[in-house]
């Protein structure tokens, strides 16, 4: 019954005492000796590939972030075990607060402003475009998608999203599969990405896809790096296509020192922070997840592997 | 039955065309002879002291802004007229929208991640405080400041509120009078004041008030520059009590170059535009109470003379 926790060195620490509740055995890998026949849950973010084939009693697998992406890269992931996903208001919100934050960073023009007070002048300006007319629209409208929506909507923009199926959430227009994609970026002013990373959404962020945003639109990435082209976005923005971007994610973590993205002056880059996960209510995701296992009933936020989150 | 505008040369023209429905007159003083008995209704920000006294037919008066503290300088005021506030949906939206960023902006670090990005570094690290334990006080939970409390809320701070009389938000502790003022100052991680100003509350936020708050507070002032005594503010960011503040109103506005505000390294700047008063919105508003009163009935939004708001 013991847990097998597979995180960078260093970061066992936050996980392992409050997981050891009941005197369970919760090793680090790479850190604590364990046998493999005694794991029965591991917890990571990303396992070495091929690690999780290696347990024998292995019955079930917990995903300490939202996105599984890390997971699916395993060739030789046991695609017979479940794989939980960490579903958590406070990561919703979380994601939520960056989405507002940089949206409204964007609306109310804070570098405008910065540069006025640099230089100690009174700059007063109207809002570039009104906040009724400032369209947002979420590519991904699942479960942090929805609370992002939702937080902006009540900021009193037109808040769309985009997703594989049809959702129902007040005052949000869904649009829903690969023929209303072109519709949905048509109408987007800020777009703010939050899809899951699979084959079919990889790259979806791409020089075709920008040029059907509206001259000026504003891309936020926090889901994963590998949605966006970095070098097409780069170019739709030095075309003017876009007026600029804050991304959180990146194709390459950290971001290479080398990478033109740092020193882009139309990208706000972030260290992969949208929302960092809470250990307190990660620990208590797990726990309630083992329990329903130990229960023998079927745990929540099982990840589909068909359809890959 | 004719309007005269008193606002600064040149903006005139923003409200004197919507304003003329049906073939009103509307005089933009400064700009356009008038007859003063001509003159029924007015409609400023900050009317020339005594000027107001002059209009012999004058039934109402109309302000663009929320405060009316500018009218209230007037000595010669003619208090037997009823004088409108400008109560809007999408001014109490702007407010809102400004305290979210500026609250979101110290929690999320934005700061921090800016210098690590103009380095090229990938500088992760956790929020300074849980969002759960990051508490917002409300100073004035009036109309503006009930939205501003709800808007915080939903994000997911702990948020209360302090006014003259008691109040009614869903999920936000209020606080009334001057008996419970420090006790409210005691519980605020940020202080965003959306204050009427009044003699009562002129510097209300000085060296005492600024003592009762946590240490590492963070202050946000978008109501008056009156409210706030300026030197007290500084001492109390440089002694270290306070963490720092954002201010977009002033004792002398425009801010006279020369202020140490503008080059602290811990107060942000803004030209007093935490919410511009739209002309749409103020136009409809003024010709509603203008139908009102022509109806014979009484006008909302009417301030109070005796509390000054």
């Amino acid at each position: 019954m013991s847990i097998l926790l597979l995180v960078p060195p260093g970061w066992g620490g936050l996980w392992q005492s409050p997981l050891s509740v009941g005197g369970r055995k919760v090793y680090a890998h790479g850190v604590d000796p364990y046998d493999p026949a005694e794991i029965v849950y591991a917890v990571s973010f990303r396992p070495p590939p091929g690690l999780l084939k290696s347990l024998p009693n292995l019955k079930a697998v917990f995903s300490l972030g939202a996105g599984v992406d890390g997971f699916l890269l395993d060739p030789d992931f046991p695609k017979d075990k479940p794989l939980i996903r960490f579903v958590d208001e406070t990561l919703s919100r979380e994601m939520a607060q960056f989405a507002v934050l940089h949206v409204l960073m964007q609306h109310r023009t804070v570098a405008h402003f910065a540069a006025a007070q640099a230089e100690s002048t009174w700059r007063q300006r109207m809002l570039p475009r009104p906040t009724e007319e400032t369209r947002v629209g979420i590519l991904g409208l699942g479960e942090i998608g929805t609370v992002c929506a939702e937080r902006l909507r009540d900021m009193g923009f037109p808040v769309t999203g985009w997703s594989r199926t049809r959702k129902s959430v007040e005052g949000v227009k869904s649009y829903a599969g690969a023929g209303e994609l072109d519709t949905f970026l048509a109408g987007c002013d800020f777009l703010v990405c939050v899809l899951p990373l699979t084959p079919d959404t990889r790259h979806i962020l791409n020089t075709e896809t920008f040029a059907r945003l509206p001259k000026g639109a504003y891309v936020i990435n926090i889901a994963r790096g590998g949605h966006v082209n970095e070098p097409d976005l780069i170019a739709a923005i030095d075309y003017g296509h876009l007026s600029g971007a804050t991304l959180d994610v990146f194709e390459t973590e950290p971001l290479p020192e080398t990478s033109p993205i740092w020193k882009h002056p139309k990208i706000i880059v972030t260290p992969h922070v949208a929302a960092i996960t809470s250990p307190t209510a990660a620990t208590r995701s797990i726990l309630s997840g083992i329990a329903t296992i130990e229960r023998g009933e079927e745990p929540k936020n099982v990840v589909d592997m068909t359809r890959g989150y």
